[in-house]
């Protein structure tokens, strides 16, 4: 599919009305294509790095004032010459931009390509070409920080110090294969053995790592169910007021994108709009077993559960959520209203007066501690990628064949193979193993333009 | 309002999630700011109109790897110093780019105050600066070449060249003043009355081209009405079909801004959804006096009228039509079904079949001569805004006076008033006379970040 003497052009920044729009182009063609079209300097005579203001011209007619961004490869994002065309952000001027290129020969690019060819030209590694899509699509701290992470290269280190560890035993385990007549032993069984701890050891850090990782980049969908009037919308808004202050100065369309989610200590959380169940299933609690509560309870990873302490005691909710147990929810019992009346302390309960908005800290910690034990160490790598884990995983049972194999003397060819499968498995991760369909699966993921 | 010795910021691509988006900062510690927060080269000591790989840097946290553009002023946008933050498309990490500038000195930019400033700075007059409001709004051919034009200053010559000849009449005039014992006439009546009757037909052309302005700015909106079976959807397909082929390899989200809309020639067609029509007045042609339907048709601009050729005559929807007349709604019969059945020709009617795409294209050209006369020449100066029109017309007012003035031989310092009077509308149009609050109005419906 990936044809690297072609050049493609796409809309960088997202669709619609803005100031500016940045139309991308890549590859060898890529300044001369740009050259057709615009009057102004001739770019192949400028140097890399320039900005260079001029006119986007259809034949005769002015198309558009741009401003175009020059990088001459291998100092540029893909590694190949890349020309950004900065236009007034009207859909029609980029598309006619876009088309414009087309007709002088770039090809539209595919999701992900830009990032796909920084891959092949060696600019980034795999895990850290993913790591540019969970960049962007992060939405809180701890994802921004867990993908820069990567992006800068701290997994695929952390891999690559493994995987050099493990080459070396390998080398010498081969060549023990040579001389296998005379029964020698180039690599220190007893080194080896400490180094499959090591690396089994970090394998398992990593792979426990993800719980955290997968709450990180997907971050935990909390569900707030309680009886009508228990204070539902007025928790809600009281969770959302605190965190809306700061970017509420910051362009209209946020509004949608951080209407019900929340920021606690950089870990997103979203609150399923249980309106639904609110107006249609009122009496939510007495009539628990009903598929609907049910299924968005499922579908939750965390259940705040709403009650009015003055009408409700602890003790009765906690037999009432009785039938939760065991059904892996995580849930919090939040007593509302103690404004009106002061409730009996119980271990059991979060006392809150969502109308006050009393306490609405304490149950966001308690949120919080629901889901990240101790707190979160983005300067350490946190696996957040469900391919990632699997290779992991995988690499982990080679390294337990490894040490059976160890603890039972087997033959060195047999433990040759158990290594070469682990390498194949760790080098999977970063892309130094792999098929062109798996490759395109990968980027086909990302948003065009990148 | 707008304070010089602030230095603003915004996000200049449109919200959402993309590959880039741009923050811009303008002002006198654009740069300085920018270094803050920066960890790449210095920027100060860099040269303008360069591009700069560098960390966004919040404390010890990497926020993004960014690519910094360069632009010293006066050779900039504004005409200041600007800096553009070239980011991964996150909303969290531009969020949070944006917040971190402004906690080191920067203050959020009010809608249109990018191009306020350039205005302010005079590197735009105010007709140009109008006009990067029109180019980005821009949805057509004609639209955004009638907008390119005035951005390049098109329109303000044509004001210009008369504003100059004016003011030197006016001198001439103001000069006979000092000498108005002496009865002597420094300024030529008849060159004058020449120069009077010129500016005249200059500004009846510019008003009159209001006309054909609107359609090009606005669009035209088109009412498709019938019976049901008539063949509406499936006109509407065949209309919209033949659109489509062009953008559909550009990004997906075209589709939503394109789903209705219809190009014709460079004008926009947008296609009235009459669904709700469709469905439930089912007989629309004959309950014509019904209020729905009416208040659909007079919201359009042009009413087609479909009806099948095998069950309705040309005459018999003439007289149902009747209703229409004096009502000032531009209409077209329409004819449908002809493979169906051989219609007799008719003047009044155009003849197709939407389900083998007959004579679409005929259609189309009838539509776009209903509303354009002639060609649209978007080399001439087409006026598309009200606020230039409505002071067109008061300065051709006073060209009438002056004219009227002229004629029955009125005092100079009456006729100098009046000149004044023009000029002081002519000067309104690009900015030399004018009122911060009406500034301000005129940027307020600009977008955040231009």
């Amino acid at each position: 599919m990936y044809n690297i003497n072609e050049t493609i052009v796409a809309l960088a920044t997202p669709p619609g009305v803005g100031a500016i729009g940045i139309i991308r182009l890549s590859g060898s063609e890529a300044i001369a294509i740009t050259d057709k079209i615009f009057k102004g300097k001739n770019l192949a005579n400028q140097p890399s790095h320039t900005l260079h203001f001029g006119r986007i011209m259809d034949g005769n007619t002015v198309l558009d004032e741009v401003v175009v961004s020059l990088y001459k490869g291998p100092k540029s994002y893909t590694g190949e010459d890349v020309v950004e065309i900065s236009a007034h952000g009207s859909q029609y001027i980029l598309e006619q931009v876009i088309a414009l290129c087309i007709a002088n020969g770039a090809q539209m690019a595919k999701a992900g390509e830009f990032t796909q060819r920084a891959f092949l030209n060696g600019k980034l590694d795999l895990a850290q070409a993913e790591a540019v899509a969970d960049l962007i699509a992060s939405q809180s701290g701890a994802a921004q920080q867990a993908a820069m992470h990567n992006l800068r290269g701290g997994f695929s280190e952390e891999l690559k110090g493994m995987r050099e560890e493990l080459v070396k035993f390998s080398a010498l385990i081969e060549l023990e294969l040579d001389f296998s007549q005379e029964d020698v032993e180039f690599a220190d069984r007893s080194q080896f053995y400490e180094l499959v701890n090591r690396i089994g050891a970090t394998a398992d850090k990593l792979i426990a790592s993800f719980k955290l990782g997968n709450v990180i980049r997907n971050g935990v969908s909390v569900a707030i169910i309680g009886k009508p009037n228990a204070g539902k919308s007025t928790l809600l808004n009281a969770l959302l007021n605190e965190e809306r202050a700061i970017v509420s100065d910051i362009a209209g369309t946020t509004r949608d994108t951080i209407e019900e989610t929340l920021n606690i200590n950089g870990v997103l959380f979203r609150l399923i709009d249980t309106a639904g169940i609110r107006e249609h299933s009122s009496d939510a609690i007495e009539t628990i077993g009903i598929q609907r509560s049910m299924d968005t309870m499922k579908k939750a990873d965390v259940v705040v559960y709403l009650y009015d302490v003055n009408e409700t005691t602890p003790d009765e909710i906690q037999s009432q959520v009785s039938t939760f147990e065991g059904r892996q929810i995580k849930y919090l019992l939040v007593g509302n209203k103690i404004d009106m009346a002061a409730a009996a302390p119980s271990a059991n309960s979060i006392y809150i007066s969502a109308k006050n908005k009393e306490n609405i800290q304490q149950l966001r910690q308690a949120l919080y501690r629901l889901v990240v034990e101790g707190d979160i160490n983005t300067e350490g790598t946190i696996i957040t990628n469900a391919r990632h884990l699997a290779s992991l995983q995988e690499m982990r049972k080679s390294i337990s064949d490894i040490k059976a194999g160890l603890d039972n003397h087997i033959a060195s060819d047999l433990i040759a193979l158990d290594i070469r499968r682990c390498l194949f498995y760790l080098g999977e991760i970063t892309g130094e193993v792999t098929t062109e369909d798996k490759l395109d699966y990968i980027f086909s993921k990302f948003c065009i333009g990148k």
